[in-house]
C-alpha cells in the first residue's frame, strides 16, 4: 500500500515527516510512501538515514504552504505545492491515502475540492483525538464547521463512530451531546432536536457537560465546530501553563533544584498521555478519499502514527462503512 | 448597608452561609446581614458563634429550594422560599443586595422576574470570574444565554467591563471575543459581525483563541452561554483530574509517601488561584438591583467575599453606570 506523505508540512519539515514516513516502513512491511515536496530537500534529508530505496518515493512538488496561508489563495496560486499534488495524485488513484501535518484549513478544502464528498454526506468534519482520564475520545467538530444542523450532528455522530470502532479499537463507541446540563430538555431548540434525534443511535449517552470530558463519559462528544475548536486549543495549552505555574510556585518557595525536577517529572509523565503530539492524525471524515491531518508540532512518531492510521482506514474500508452507514 | 444573604444556598447551608455573613460583619463595619430562611435553622447556627446582633437579622423564609429544582416550578410552588423572599425584600426597598450560593437557574429567574431589568439592557447575563496566570477575567456569558444577537455581545462587553472595573479593580479591562482564530475574518457571519461592532468599544483586544483563555490575553472573554458554560465546567474539572491522574502516576511508579505529598502540596499550591470556591460571587448583570450568585461549593470565606462584592456594587453604583453606558 502506498501513503503519500506531506514532506514539507508542520513545524519540523523536512525532518520529521520524512524520518516518520522511513519509520514506518521499517515498521510495518506493507506500507511503502510516496514523499511530496521539493525534491532536492527531500534527498539531502533522506541522506541523513538508512531506508529501503524500494519503499520510500518522491514526487516532486516545488511549493511550499505556509500553516497561516489562507485556504482559497494556497490552492489557487500554489497547484504545484505538495498538498495539492499529494492530494491530486490520490485522486488519481496513484496513492491509497495522503497525510500532512500541514495547514489544516488548506488540507480540508484541497480535500474536499479536489476529493469531493462521499455519496449521503452533507458537510465532511474533522474529528479531534481528545485524551482523557479513560484513554482518548473524539471532540467532533473540532474547527471544520463552526455553526450545524441537526442532520449534521447525526451524520458527525455516525462517521464518528465508525472511525472510533475501527480505528481506535473502541468497542461500540458511545457519542455523548456537549451540553449545559444532562436533562434532555437543556440547551437549546436545536440541542433538543438533535437530542431526540441522537436517542434512536445506537449507543447514545445523552447529554454531557463540560465537567465531563476529561473524565471519558462518552467515546465521541459532539459540538459545532465553534465551541470544538475552542475546548481543543484550550486543553492543548493546559500542560505549558502548568508546568509554568508549578515552577513560579516552586522559585517563590525556594523549592531545591532536585526537587523541582521530581516535581515536573512526575507531571510529564501523567500528561504524556495528554501531549497531542503522540497522537497521530485525525481523518477529514466524509471525504472521498482518506486524507488525514496531524497536529502541526507533529513528532517523528505522531507522523509515523499518522501514516499507520490512514493504511488502517484503507484496510477497514472506513469510507465504504460510512457510506454504507448514512445511506441505510 | 443591609445585604440579605440565602441561609439555605449551596452545598453547606446553614453552616457556611451563617458564619460567612458572621465573618462579614466582623470584617466590614459598615456591613449588616439580613439571612433568609427557616428561622429555627438559623438560629442553630447562630448559637455556635459569637456575633454582635444588632448587625444579624432574620427574614423568616420556611421553604427551601434545591439545586437541581426547575427555575418555573420553584418560582410558582415556593413563594416562601429564601430565594424568592429575599428577592421580593430586594424589590421592596427593605435591603440593598441579595446574595446566594443556591441554584443559579432559579436565583437568575428569581432576580429577572422580580426585579426586572435595567432601562436599555437587552439580556441580563452571569459573568462568571476566570483565574488565569495574570490573576482573574471575566468570562461572559457562562450560561444565561444560550445563544447571543450582536447587539448582545456590545451590552455585555459593556457591562462587564464596568463590573471589572469597580469591583474587581482592573484598570481600563481589555475585551476579547472568542473565536477559532485572531483574524478579523474568522468565526461565523455573526462573529465578524459582533468583531466590527466591537471594534468600535474602548480596549477591544479582536479575537482570543481557546489557547489565549488561561494566559489572560483579555480582562473579559465574550462568547455565547452555551460555549461559556461549556468551558467554565471543563475548567473546573482540571484540578480533581490531575490530583486523580497524578495519583496514579506516582503510585504505579511506587513513589513514597512522603514524595507524593510533596507534589501534591506544590500542585495545590499553584491551583489555590483557580479553586473556584474562593472566588465570591458573580453578579447578575442588567438586573434592576444588586443580586449575586456563588459557586454551590462556597466556603465561609467565598460567601464573605460575595456579601463584600454585593456591597461594593452598591457603593460604586454599578447599575447606574451601566444604565449611562448602554444608553448613551
Amino acid at each position: 500500500m502506498l501513503i503519500a506523505v506531506d514532506a514539507v508540512g508542520g513545524d519540523f519539515f523536512p525532518g520529521n515527516p520524512v524520518l516518520g514516513a522511513v519509520e514506518a516502513t521499517k515498521e510495518f512491511s506493507d506500507i511503502e510512501v510516496l514523499l511530496t515536496g521539493p525534491r532536492d530537500l527531500i534527498e539531502t534529508e533522506l541522506k541523513s538515514v538508512d531506508y529501503d530505496t524500494g519503499k520510500i518515493h518522491i514526487l516532486h512538488a516545488p511549493e511550499i504552504i505556509g500553516m497561516e496561508e489562507s485556504p482559497s489563495s494556497a490552492i489557487k496560486n500554489k497547484r504545484n505545492s505538495s498538498i495539492v499534488t499529494g492530494i491530486s495524485a490520490l485522486k488519481q488513484g496513484e496513492c491509497s491515502a495522503f497525510v500532512s501535518a500541514g495547514n489544516t484549513g488548506v488540507l480540508l478544502a484541497a480535500s474536499m475540492f479536489l476529493l469531493g464528498k462521499l455519496e449521503g454526506v452533507l458537510r465532511p468534519t474533522i474529528a479531534s483525538i481528545y485524551p482523557t482520564v479513560k484513554g482518548t475520545s473524539l471532540l467532533v467538530d473540532a474547527g471544520a464547521n463552526l455553526e450545524l444542523k441537526s442532520d449534521m450532528y447525526l451524520q458527525f455522530a455516525k462517521m464518528s463512530q465508525i472511525f472510533a470502532a475501527e480505528i481506535m479499537g473502541i468497542e461500540n463507541p458511545t457519542v455523548g451531546l456537549l451540553n449545559v446540563g444532562e436533562e434532555p430538555e437543556k440547551g437549546t431548540e436545536l440541542h433538543k432536536e438533535v437530542y431526540e434525534r441522537l436517542s434512536k443511535l445506537d449507543n447514545f449517552a445523552g447529554n454531557v457537560e463540560g465537567k465531563d470530558i476529561l473524565y471519558g463519559k462518552a467515546d465521541v462528544y459532539l459540538t459545532d465546530g465553534y465551541t470544538g475548536n475552542i475546548l481543543l486549543k484550550y486543553g492543548e495549552s493546559i500542560p505549558d501553563i502548568l508546568a509554568h505555574m508549578l515552577k513560579t510556585t516552586m522559585t517563590k518557595k525556594g523549592v531545591d533544584e532536585e526537587s523541582q525536577k521530581f516535581v515536573f517529572k512526575m507531571l510529564s509523565e501523567t500528561l504524556n498521555s495528554f501531549n497531542y503530539e503522540h497522537v497521530g492524525g485525525v481523518p477529514f471524515l466524509g471525504v472521498d478519499g482518506v486524507s488525514l491531518v496531524g497536529h502541526g508540532g507533529s513528532s517523528v512518531t505522531a507522523i509515523k502514527n499518522m501514516i499507520r492510521n490512514a493504511s488502517e482506514c484503507v484496510k477497514h474500508d472506513v469510507n465504504q462503512k460510512i457510506v454504507s452507514s448514512l445511506n441505510n
